[in-house]
């Protein structure tokens, strides 16, 4: 059956989470927004439509079950097409470390929205510089190491020992971070040596690599949560 | 096999939504670091315990398990003690609504800590004036909306129609939330009807009713997430 995502157009987001382990899947799904628009999703905001209502977006529609929260979608989505083992402690290892990942997506989200989602960057901007900096000396590499021994105990090649859709996500952090704090991640580089040889790993699976050279695999830009203003970097 | 959780002493903080799991199931818990102190905690941070590593409290172990993200506790344990369906829909549900709590508690501890958590509160008390602000305004009214509804979806009584842990949640997320922002609540009253007879009717649950009574159950304080500082409320 086919799935259905829904998601802002215009910004890759929190839904390339999503994206990236329904291409790596090759899962029959349609990226429901970039074909009717956002309104698309205001039926189910609005409670209008049948399924659990979500708080926000992304959310799958798959049958008549609707399902929001990215680490809950991937957490229904992996063990369907192979993403994660389906023994009972790969999955709760993975969804722990994909909440982790989560979180750490929050914490980019508010270095440049530190104030309020409803206001401009621009109006925020020095409770922005202030938390930047603070997320690049402490939080940041505080993430970036832990990920580095989750990957050790994994064996060094994958965080789980064999390819799961927390290494796609793991990819997407990293391409995100990379784009929006470049000066930081670089200072950060002996201590992301895993990390980076995992993302580059990621982006060469065959359907991982003919999806970011599709043009469904939009750039980042500054609408999205992974924006580059140089000034909230080193 | 007896539960042991790790969360940091003093606060009820994100400890707290498992602990009212684990006392209304009725379930064989310690509470570790109120016996051993939170250093019992650090060998599993460090990486250095068995088990999957924590990147942060709370964290439980069960039996070889070790199990963080305290949404994903709730979902692990749940379905053990009766407090949640076994359905696969409902446990999706649960989840995903939980899920949703997670992202208030964290808006929660940001209109106090809105530039870093390594800060004081008196270092960021600008910043935070304007972040409680936005908060209570915008953000605080859409939860609360999206909780009636949900609600009333589900029958007026339960979430999912039925007792489960994520109305143990929202009853802890309503204590906390009038605890912290006593004059904004008295607000929204009007629009909180269902969630406070929710909270009220949990706060009745004979194992709730009993831990509440108990100095297991810790006063709010301003260490935790939920802080009463007058200047952030309305």
């Amino acid at each position: 059956m086919r799935y259905r995502l829904y998601y802002w157009t215009g910004i890759q987001g929190r839904g390339e989470f999503v994206r990236l382990a329904l291409e790596d899947a090759g899962a029959d799904y349609v990226d429901v927004c970039r074909v009717q628009g956002d309104a698309a999703m205001q039926p189910f905001l609005a409670g209008k439509a049948s399924g659990t209502r979500p708080f926000a977006p992304p959310f799958l529609k798959h049958g008549r079950r609707v399902l929001a929260q990215t680490a809950a979608i991937l957490a229904y989505l992996a063990p369907r097409h192979g993403l994660v083992s389906t023994a009972e402690s790969a999955r709760w290892k993975a969804h722990q470390l994909q909440l982790t990942i989560a979180d750490l997506v929050t914490e980019v989200h508010d270095t440049h929205h530190p104030i309020a989602a409803s206001l401009y960057y621009e109006d925020q901007r020095e409770a922005a510089l202030a938390r930047a900096s603070a997320f690049r000396r402490e939080r940041l590499p505080k993430y970036l190491d832990y990920g580095e021994q989750m990957l050790a105990a994994g064996g060094g090649r994958y965080l789980l020992g064999r390819p799961t859709y927390v290494d796609l996500s793991l990819f997407q952090l990293m391409a995100g971070l990379d784009y929006a704090f470049p000066r930081a991640m670089r200072r950060l580089r002996r201590r992301t040596v895993r990390l980076r040889a995992l993302a580059a790993r990621v982006a060469e699976r065959p359907r991982i690599a003919a999806y970011l050279a599709s043009p469904r695999r939009l750039a980042f830009n500054e609408n999205g949560i992974f924006r580059h203003y140089p000034e909230l970097d080193d």
